[in-house]
């Protein structure tokens, strides 16, 4: 550890020293003129907090690409026999690559959901990020398998104990139409006495409310809260299909909704996040970008843009999702929600920092700088990358970055060979 | 101009030689060992067409960003007031930075609407790339500025005959709705007479939809085919709200439909745009990304993957507008349209060809190359681009753009500050 000063950097608009000492922000002012471990200069460079993707399957970054165009059941099944097949190390080398595409896009935290958590702690500990890691549940109504899960969660939450701080075992219930009533009540159970994140996929489709009204006679969500499941630690990726009665019971919960754009969009699943009414509710919204397996990339800013885009475009509102809202959305509300002190840049906040290089076509003019950085730019203008106060990327360079490209590669069609 | 040899590029996943002589592809082999003025050693990169923007409005780079989330009125009152004050010098630098933009991101053709031809023409030619541009007839039917603008008009399209090849002259009807009939069909008969493009703005609101059936009780397209305007040399801009009896028309007069997604989503003015419709009618499709200061920038391949994700969003139908029909909608079908010999890399036809590098986290892995380069990748995978035989950029650089970006922000300020 140890301090970094940056010097001259753009922060909402005015020139800016910001001194980091250990993995904090210590002091932001007109000028600092201590002499730091490392200075940088970040002439024509703006600084905004780290982003926080809150919903992603790390790993699947090996499938990017191999099932395209087609029917969400033909995908389904392509993604689910190769997951059959995947083994440690390619849950490590898939989730490196993940990791190495989320600096590059600027993400310094994620939500994960996937197998073999101890490999993918590896990845995000040795690539310098954080990472709040959940044990997936899905026991196809299987009591067996749910005691398996249930004595796996326990065991591997004990050893998380080891992990690097910068990564926090969660819980997930993979969806009510894949886990037994009693597994998600016994995983609320253990996420709640261990003060961890429940994560979940809910009312991602149309056709999952329409089914659970038939077999339970109400949404999902009101499902998940008839089993009292619904609790301020609780993250609901996509919550597309939602009734007002479902935002209600997010709002009186505390639940936090993740908007899942892309995916959502490329598997056909629907376009009606209802963000002005969630947000009109009071509930926390986020946003995500799934696994690459559906969505293609783990490009947050990209993400940002579809979001505010298609706010704008499905409810004819030019004015919803305005920039500072967008802007908290992809940091900020991720950050509450995590219950990790990042997603802003003030003084005695970890120091998750991006220095976006406004040098370029795109900033030209800056007359809006978030306007630029989501709807002008693309990603290559994050161009530095710090983490817990350490620089994770600079001038677009991370360490061992063509190793991972290799390694993954070949782990990618060792994986396809393999079905 | 002179011999250009691309060596070891993967086309179609394949590994190929390419050679550009002057200003065309000659030859595609698996080796040539012929020795080209200039070699390029294309490891890693694979080729494509350059793309083609069907709609934009270049010199309007200048006011990126410039009116975020307001209501569409006020909008459009913000950059009507700040029009006014363009002048000579701020056309051409706007169209500097345009072009700089197209070329970054992989476009090598553009079709453009704007005022002060011959500065935007000057700015394309010294670029290197292509455009159509049009002479816009917008007389907010005023029968003195009607007259005023055909003469110019005719005069501009003299003076065309001297620009550089790859520049062509067309003719702009702004709208029905700014536009008085007797102009409309003088542009359309103008056009037609001398084999010119006619490039308008069309059901692009609901609210213009509405507004034509109360006075004309017809829609725009009926409206527009009731005066013989439409024809298979017109380029229709939006055509967002199209009933099947105006996809019927536009079948039968083999007019061409740009879809602007990025504008439609961001400005509430829809998201419906019936793709597969237009297509089983047999309808030329294209993209385009309408000016910067609606949809903030001019990248061709982000919009390609907006299209593709609201397509198969509003539909619900994963298996619509499949890789191979959006790679034609932004290349292939827009040379079509223009009538110029670009858009597919074959033997015989011009040299417009991008070489994307795929050797980066994005493209791994590459099972499939398109879906990575539009849904994974982001613009700067764009590593070389290459207009009528000639390098463009190389290397992510182009010659002068230092000084584009400085003189292209002057004159936006200035053109800020003299509101």
């Amino acid at each position: 550890m140890g301090t970094i000063l940056l010097k001259q950097a753009t922060l909402k608009g005015e020139q800016k020293d910001i001194l980091i000492r250990d993995n904090r922000i210590e002091v932001i002012s007109d000028s600092i003129s201590l002499s730091a471990k490392r200075e940088i200069d970040c002439t024509g460079k703006t600084i905004i907090p780290g982003l926080i993707n809150m919903h992603t399957h790390s790993a699947m970054s090996l499938m990017r690409g191999i099932s395209e165009d087609v029917p969400l059941r033909e995908w389904l099944n392509n993604i689910w026999s190769i997951e059959t097949h995947l083994q440690e190390e390619h849950i490590y080398w898939g989730a490196k690559l993940a990791v190495l595409e989320m600096i590059k896009t600027g993400t310094t935290t994620f939500l994960d959901m996937y197998w073999m958590l101890p490999q993918v702690a590896q990845a995000v500990e040795e690539m310098g990020i954080r990472a709040v890691l959940t044990y997936v549940f899905l026991d196809h109504f299987d009591v067996e398998k749910s005691e398996v899960q249930k004595a796996e969660c326990k065991c591997l939450y004990d050893s998380s104990k080891e992990w690097n701080k910068r990564c926090k075992f969660g819980v997930s219930i993979h969806a009510d139409y894949t886990v037994s009533k009693n597994t998600m009540v016994w995983a609320a159970d253990f996420a709640k006495e261990n003060g961890l994140i429940l994560h979940t996929h809910i009312s991602e489709t149309h056709q999952e409310v329409l089914s659970d009204k038939e077999k339970y006679g109400m949404s999902p969500v009101a499902y998940y809260d008839s089993l009292g499941i619904l609790d301020s630690n609780v993250i609901a990726a996509h919550a597309l299909w939602l009734d007002d009665e479902d935002i209600d019971i997010f709002a009186k919960r505390g639940v936090t909704a993740v908007h899942n754009v892309n995916s959502n969009l490329k598997l056909g699943s629907g376009y009606r996040f209802r963000y002005g009414d969630l947000k009109a509710a009071g509930v926390n919204i986020c946003l995500g970008t799934d696994g690459a397996g559906s969505s293609n990339n783990l490009d947050m800013r990209e993400s940002m843009k579809t979001m505010s885009l298609l706010q704008k475009g499905w409810t004819g509102d030019t004015t919803t999702l305005p920039l500072n809202e967008l802007m908290d959305v992809a940091t900020l509300n991720g950050a509450r929600a995590l219950g990790i002190d990042t997603g802003r840049i003030e003084e005695g906040a970890l120091a998750d920092i991006l220095l976006v290089d406004t040098r370029s076509e795109a900033f030209i003019p800056n007359i809006n700088f978030e306007s630029n950085f989501i709807f002008s730019a693309n990603s290559s203008c994050i161009d530095t990358v710090i983490c817990d106060g350490k620089i994770v990327m600079e001038g677009r360079k991370v360490p061992g970055e063509e190793q991972i490209l290799q390694k993954a590669d070949e782990m990618a069609w060792k994986l396809i060979k393999s079905q």
